[in-house]
């Protein structure tokens, strides 16, 4: 039995009631008018990339299969569904719920990190439309938002570079503890190194990081005390009987220094203590965040300071992390400073400490320091990154394109907003370069595109946009994950390494023109022929006729 | 023993671990220097008010005195935390976090669902330095996004007035299934009525409601049969044998009428049909989206075919949804339609039947249409409400204010980022019309201020800014609500129904000019004479001192 062999969804808030009563009421609708087991195929796709630009990371399939694996209504839930629903529902209706399970559900979706577009199905559910319905808002759900914060991850990922360290630091401002844990997860997947929530690495398997908070540092007098008891050098060899007092050397030394003393004077001594005290306790890591009293004046000299008593005892210091003001300014003048201390001090590699900036960045200021110049080796990211403040949802839909092998369309007044009707296969057609060159849909009955074979690729809704393509390469976009008990042999779920892995290198294949954050290019998203003609014809059958006044 | 009276977090996925790593790296910092046990003091507060407006209500308080009250980290966690920092950290320090639990937390705090400004303490927290900093981020998370929804919500229900009824519909595009759950929640506490969310309705006890989707609508083809048994009148007494032909005679008698008949001709028989099946399964609650087709030329006319044909019966239906167009105008028209055919056919009440509005409404939007004029009974919001799209972050900060009976100031080049020191009382003066007229914080051995006695208020910023003031009432605003093993008696955590309640009382006792949407008039928020000398004390103290070049 399939299902048992897939864990539940990561959040055990996940139930079959996390959906809109509606879902249950139109059930009832379906089963008293006995139409809920008709054959029904529902296609969940956006119309629009998100954050300005024209790509956008699938992502949250692996929760929704889960949740289709143990989908069970229990007896709590019915009995809180009959309290719910009107008292003239009958009894029968609450025995079906009973026994639903997604056994005659199937799910065709792109695998999870791979770069998508508008208009084109993510998912396509085929089942029964009663049952079929009732995983439209947990699907949404689960897809919207982890869809939406890979692709902010993977957007933050294109104007860094891939050489800079990204952090998720987001949990904090989170949208409630799993707006936190998600977007540790995606963001992980979009393309970020590490996260600081405990939690999310946990249950994840994401690499941690973090230093310490401005607290700390405050939280020392310059009288204090530093416990302190002798440690041990790196390789064991020789004990420090007195570091604070060879921190107070070090800092002396910088002071007296030429190229260095211009820049400080007296530095702040309950930061001093505070650093000293980080340092005791994490001599292999110690990293310290300088912007507590004043960067250029203390954080740094102070910092040098206990990196170079460290040094001395055969440890390397981390680095810093500055966390507010001029990061360009300030991550230059830190290198400026190291690179002058590892020159005359002969401390190797001490030019090349890591630098992390953060305080309230996003793709644009990062993209401003990037035009400054800044010396940051390493990103902090947080509110902007996990509530994609730039926009804070995507918008999913989940709409029925065929019942009962009838294909069915959904009109509106904006054209945009028109569904691609009946049961599709989707397909990517590669160029001539080896990029990616154009999304295809068609009936899921017509012949597929062949490598090397012309066809004509159709804008749906626009008569006069059509091309010839002859594809180099075919790659079909939907591909089975739940089968359900029909036997139709289904893919694995990939471990969540190797979903990222896949979203990187889709990123790295598509056409630079499509990525980049100004003026992107649009991809190109187009129907068969025969498609086409379907759309118009049902179009033109189900519209009325406006009456002119 | 105290916590075993309260129960977990609503989300089972809130644990120690849902926390920053450099929280427990400071621990170690300050366990390894036997610093852990000083007595702190944090604040919890936010610098500025949300949405551009200017006041905020305070929301999550009940979730951090449930995370706190079953505070214990497990022998799992323990493990995990081991392997994620460094091998050098000392075993007795894991011996110290498997003891840690919050009986020596005090926390006291402002009521949950009151109205709050910037700077004043939502939440202050007191005990050893090494465990209130383990709180601070999870504090943090179930309160930044709590309040910020709540704070949402109650901006919709001050533009849409108090007799509205407003309905959240925001599951599938919030972010992930507790950003649902907990915006369905929040929602409700910030003054909305009801909830689509089922499984948020089942956790609180919030009012559901709903309707059926587009895709209801399009299931049904104009062929398809209607599977109808006989049903009864309302009353029990009469059966209707043949209910799909009472609907199609009443449809002709809407075409047959004069007062009507100008505003369609042929209506969609799919959407009839399927709002036909909609009322044979729900005769009591009949309430159809009319929006799939066309509203004026098929939608209002089929629903009214299908209501008086349910009203021949004893059944009063319910109203309709309008989920796309031009709101204003189409509720305009349809309450003229609707007022014609109580006028033509004598059907009491059904010029009053409820009309809802969805579809990517907001703030805005609503005060739009109130400008417009429209027929709008009831709002469906979703997306702008539940992710907060017009500012989808709060930013409540946790700042140490005192350590070992010290104060501490968090300084920063940007004043409306220096942090107030020391513990503090603070107090909610009303003024001789009864509104409440300022904030005040003193420090808390101060003497409190008291009714008819003149106290100086003075900004803690701007040293021009300051104002006698005389109270007619004195709130105080931080209570007790967690005591650990004190003993201080705590306050008890109210039902939601009462926070809700609260909240709407607060914001009908503010002055109107505080609420209105734009350009609104600050509230005043100051320290008292003493408190404000020790702030710049201790800023000239701490501040270094600039050497221009």
């Amino acid at each position: 039995m399939e299902a048992e062999k897939i864990q539940g969804p990561t959040n055990p808030m996940v139930t079959p009631l996390l959906t809109d009563l509606y879902q249950f009421t139109m059930a009832y609708a379906y089963w008293k008018g006995n139409k809920h087991s008709e054959p029904s195929v529902f296609d969940l796709f956006f119309r629009t990339n998100p954050f300005g630009g024209e790509y956008t990371i699938f992502a949250g399939l692996e929760e929704c299969i889960r949740f289709i694996a143990n989908f069970r209504i229990g007896e709590e839930d019915i009995a809180f569904l009959r309290q719910s629903l009107p008292p003239t529902c009958e009894d029968a209706f609450f025995e079906y719920l009973r026994g639903i399970d997604c056994s005659n559900v199937q799910v065709y979706a792109v695998a999870e990190g791979s770069v998508v577009f508008p208009k084109v199905p993510l998912m396509r559910i085929e089942g029964p439309v009663a049952v079929v319905q009732l995983l439209e808002t947990p699907f949404l759900n689960l897809v919207n938002f982890a869809s939406l914060v890979a692709t902010n991850a993977a957007r933050h990922r294109v104007v860094a570079g891939e050489s800079k360290l990204l952090l998720e630091f987001g949990l904090r401002r989170a949208q409630g503890p799993d707006g936190g844990i998600s977007a540790s997860k995606y963001c992980y997947m979009g393309g970020f190194d590490a996260t600081s929530n405990v939690a999310a690495a946990k249950l994840f398997g994401i690499p941690l990081r973090g230093t310490h908070s401005h607290a700390f540092v405050s939280s020392f007098m310059s009288t204090d005390e530093i416990v302190h008891k002798p440690f041990c050098s790196s390789d064991g060899l020789t004990t420090c009987e007195d570091f604070v007092g060879l921190v107070q050397i070090w800092l002396k030394k910088l002071q007296c220094t030429e190229s260095l003393r211009a820049s400080f004077g007296e530095t702040n001594q309950s930061e001093l203590k505070a650093f000293t005290s980080y340092a005791l306790a994490f001599p292999s890591n110690f990293l310290a965040l300088v912007d507590t009293y004043d960067v250029v004046r203390s954080g740094i000299p102070n910092f040098c300071a206990v990196a170079l008593a460290l040094n001395d005892f055969g440890y390397k210091a981390g680095g810093i992390r500055l966390d507010s003001g001029d990061l360009a300014y300030l991550s230059r003048e830190s290198r400026r400073f190291f690179c002058a201390v590892e020159k005359e001090f002969g401390v190797p590699g001490f030019g090349k400490l890591c630098i992390t900036a953060s305080n309230d960045l996003n793709e644009k200021t990062i993209d401003a320091l990037n035009q400054q110049g800044h010396e940051v080796d390493s990103y902090g990211i947080g509110t902007n990154l996990v509530t994609c403040y730039a926009q804070p949802a995507l918008g999913c839909v989940f709409k029925l394109v065929e019942i009962n092998k009838q294909p069915r369309i959904k009109l509106s007044e904006n054209v945009s907003k028109v569904s691609i009707p009946c049961k599709k296969r989707c397909f990517r057609l590669f160029g001539k370069e080896g990029y990616p060159s154009v999304d295809l849909m068609t009936g899921v009955n017509e012949p597929p595109p062949k490598v090397s074979e012309r066809i004509l690729c159709r804008d749906p809704f626009n008569e006069c946009k059509r091309a010839y393509m002859e594809p180099q390469r075919v790659e079909e976009l939907l591909k089975c994950y739940w089968s359900g008990d029909s036997g139709t042999p289904r893919e694995e779920l990939p471990p969540i390494k190797k979903i990222r892995d896949r979203c990187i290198q889709q990123l790295n294949q598509l056409r630079p023109d499509h990525l980049r954050r100004v003026e992107p290019t649009p991809y190109k998203v187009s129907v068969s022929a025969k498609l086409y003609d379907l759309i118009h014809f049902l179009w033109l059958n189900e519209a009325p006729i406006g009456e002119l006044q």
